[in-house]
């Protein structure tokens, strides 16, 4: 059982914006990151025909708070925790730390929910519950991480 | 007095994924094409030197509810409405509206808040009361508009 | 027949960089605004199912010359033209125009090959000849526009 | 004295289209992956005032050649070799390599061509020769090495 996944990037010269810092729709790429990570260390992936039936996790929900910029080659951790766990729905918290700083401090909070979906016989999407093979695999970070 | 902004877009294929949709951090993109718009609209733009002292808008939060998935060659409308104004920040509600449909439909809802930022003499962002001559052309919506 | 497109755009505050300029990859994504209309004036789109096979057009060769910076609020012109068409592969020129300047001038030019390809039973993709239906439509742009 | 880099990142999401691969111009961002590792392990950045005059590198020609498609979870190979350097100009070769492959393969390759440039009293950029505290440690790939 897995709630967590950490992973690290360092900001890009393409990420960054005419205001000299990391423009802020990337936070919710950078959440990604990590997230994918997250499926593949449990042998899935974001999108995936591993489950029957094939699934997909479109998002329904996304949000996130700017505390403190990002500029070129700043290392970033994004720190994903599961918060909530639904039959056809996850959500997830993202904690944004800069790295190279003494100590390290948060940057952004995110947080993602997505649903369960596969395609129905006629190409569209409609909710399913999340394939046993990858829900028996996820639970909820305990709570006291989650504050 | 200003107090909304519309703006059309016609899906990219770089925006959609594999997914086959538009990939959920665009529509962050989308909505600055409409804060932008706006700015212009007022003889401004998201950073500036127009005013005293020069100006940036740098996010503070960022959230979006995904109702309905976006395709290539679809024409989505993003309405932007100003939703509260203080001294030295602004938040936006947004209204997605997929155009080639009868009837159109609202495909997603997000909203922003900026704070109005300065550059210091050591480089540092420091938040500043947004200029009078920008901030005289704001306004925010009529409540009945912001339901 | 048809052997050119133009499409017009407005530099997006998330197009630039740190440098202030629009990052050098846009160009590509810009280019595809014009390729994208260029074939939906024809009724198709950039991956069809219109046709038998249904197809992609994904890219063998890009390039492009950077002759002057794109800035925030720039409103550029992208005008695109075939220049070479072969049964399984298309080749265009892309000018691109600042607009907003007196007189305007061109600030880059592009290149980009394609090849028609359709996926085979395994899911791999495999290069076919562009459906009559599409090639019947596309030819070469007249020697003097593309000096 | 040092005249190539390596970098390896997997793909992500958000970096592939509806096609299920790598969007084309993602490419040109990993090229600079490559680039930025080059001047950070220099001591440098792609943008800094460390050298006098403080100095950006602006494309003036990028190009790729696509072999192979680069789809989700991938890992890919990013090697830059410097094949050209003039006293205001670099010139890089970029052969992007597939990890996840028994044996490894080349799936593109890149070219990119940068100047450098330095602001003006105007704001204007104009090129200059790249500062000598740069240009000492930085010389071309053995000729075997570009073939």
């Amino acid at each position: 059982m897995a709630y967590e996944s950490k992973a690290v990037r360092r900001v890009e010269f393409s990420e960054t914006d005419m205001a000299g810092i990391v423009h802020y729709s990337n936070f919710f790429r950078y959440m990604e990151t990590a997230e994918q990570g997250f499926f593949r260390s449990l042998g899935f992936s974001l999108v995936t025909d591993k489950t029957d039936p094939p699934i997909g996790l479109p998002r329904v929900h996304a949000e996130c708070d700017y505390l403190q910029p990002l500029r070129l080659d700043d290392e970033v951790e994004i720190h994903m925790l599961v918060c909530e766990k639904k039959s056809k729905a996850l959500s997830y918290l993202f904690r944004f730390r800069k790295l190279n700083a003494s100590p390290p401090f948060e940057v952004a909070r995110g947080k993602l929910t997505v649903v369960c979906v596969t395609h129905g016989a006629d190409g569209k999407m409609e909710s399913v519950p999340i394939p046993k093979a990858l829900a028996d695999k996820i639970e909820v970070a305990p709570a006291e991480m989650l504050k």
